[in-house]
């Protein structure tokens, strides 16, 4: 049998036909048009889906069910997705209008929890139970898995790591609250970081690598300004890096996971990241002499929201 | 059938016989003498569970398990129990020492975790299948049930909510780190904020209600004076429950509990607790136009730890 998975997101869409093993057989993609509103996008989304099985050689009847990964949650007790901020939805009946279309079920889940649910079936979490997977972003991203299911919770509202609050009284974020875990530990926080140093020092390496065009600023220019051992950006690094661990410590001293799967911009950093965090992680974790998670690059990179929504359907 | 729980604390050891619907049947109890070592100690247990099993006027054969819930954790990868600093134990078999005097299963939980399933069972949280038990004490325990069974997570380490960092670089807490909840979410919290306080203003009504003995303020004295309309202690308070929900509304965005059943020293400000809390709650969550946890008081209080144990064996 094969699952659909359907990747939606603010600017494209992506579907894919992917096997048992979570790999992808064939894909196909269009730009999502939210100004449409939500018939012509759902009805994309279907064509989309027939043009990847087509792709792939297969029929429908090969087909076990259709996943979708949306920028937003499901409310379980409704069926219909409540917003998505990004899409401009508002309780839209997602399950009910993909299948005007194709008479296959249809699941549907938050976009960071499908991408954990793909590592843990295809990526660095595959053969374990328990994992974390943390998208270091724009903003900060979580998909838990628990004993190989995805968990969101009774209400669909788990998972929201990124607006745990680290920081009390801290940095204001976009939900209202203050301190929130992505305010210290999205690429964003790098930048922000990055933009506030350059400013108070002119002549700093951050600003002289953007010809003191400080919007120019990413997360990036200032990683790889701290990897060549600029002493300001590898400042600002350690800083970041410890205000990632504290939301790290925080997920496994809750969930208690096997592994921690980093996913998202910042992630490209690599091995330097790695071995950051694994350089102040073991002090700040609660039992210092037990196991306890182990923290990773996530591998699926950007098929992993075509095939952790379709394996939604494997659960 | 019938399931034997074990409450094991620093100074007292609780057995109780407990049927399938959680109700205590038959209980008998010892002090602990944790200076005789793990051996004499778990020897009285053993005889505990006999003598309540006696009481009960039911003999072994209509028990299925022995539950014992201990101030620590269990590594489930040895079966050990790695340290309980309360009790001076360290690598202790404890399931092999216990099946030496009865020859029954025996599981062992954290007791935040236990008291969780207690009242998942046959308190507050009865008939939900997710839920979390929060204790405001001396620390910030936790009890974490998915699906109606104790999360422990992969390594046991799970459900360490109290060493949740909220307030990076706040208070030293016993663990190492800084900011954990239990340094503001504890009774020890507000103990140590009133005790602050009243050094700061010695005519304050907190300081006269211990006669200026500033080491006889309690948790309930502040509670008391905040009940009562005095607007420092009110004050303290409101920080506290400001603390106390910034804890809650990351268990919310992280498990999505249907119930926070909180229980403790805490939890005996009862009504007016709730009420300070719901108040401050609704504009902290994450998804505010969503369901979301119910905030309650924990039911089974003392008792708690014996039931949960028990339950260990019935899940």
């Amino acid at each position: 049998m094969f699952y659909i998975g359907v990747d939606l997101g603010g600017t494209g869409i992506k579907a894919g036909v992917v096997d048992e093993k979570g790999e992808i057989r064939a894909k196909a993609s269009c730009p999502t048009g939210v100004e449409r509103g939500y018939g012509p996008v759902i009805a994309d989304m279907a064509k989309l889906c027939l043009e990847a099985l087509e792709k792939s050689g297969h029929t429908l009847d090969e087909v076990k069910s259709i996943g979708i990964g949306i920028p937003g949650i499901q409310d379980p007790a409704t069926g219909l997705v409540p917003f998505c901020t990004n899409l401009g939805w508002h309780q839209v009946p997602l399950v009910s209008e993909m299948r005007k279309y194709i008479d296959k079920p249809v699941y549907v889940g938050n976009d960071a929890t499908v991408a954990g649910l793909a590592e843990a079936v295809a990526g660095v979490s595959a053969g374990v139970g328990t994992s974390v997977f943390v998208t270091l972003g724009t903003g900060v991203g979580g998909g838990i898995i628990i004993d190989g299911k995805p968990y969101s919770g009774p209400h669909g509202v788990a998972s929201e790591i990124g607006h745990m609050m680290t920081v009390v009284g801290g940095e204001l974020c976009t939900c209202g609250n203050r301190g929130c875990w992505e305010r210290y530990a999205s690429a964003t926080a790098i930048i922000r970081e990055g933009r506030k140093f350059a400013e108070a020092h002119p002549d700093c390496a951050i600003a002289k690598a953007v010809g003191g065009d400080l919007d120019k600023i990413e997360a990036k220019t200032v990683i790889d300004l701290a990897k060549a051992g600029d002493p300001d950006a590898a400042m600002l690094f350690d800083n970041y890096v410890t205000h990632l661990c504290v939301g790290l410590v925080n997920l496994i001293n809750l969930y208690d996971p096997e592994i921690i799967a980093l996913g998202g911009g910042v992630s490209h950093a690599g091995q330097f990241l790695l071995d950051a965090v694994n350089a102040k992680l073991p002090q700040m974790v609660f039992y210092k002499t037990m196991p306890y998670a182990r923290v990773e690059l996530a591998r699926l990179g950007n098929d992993a929201g075509i095939i952790g929504a379709a394996m939604l359907g494997a659960n």
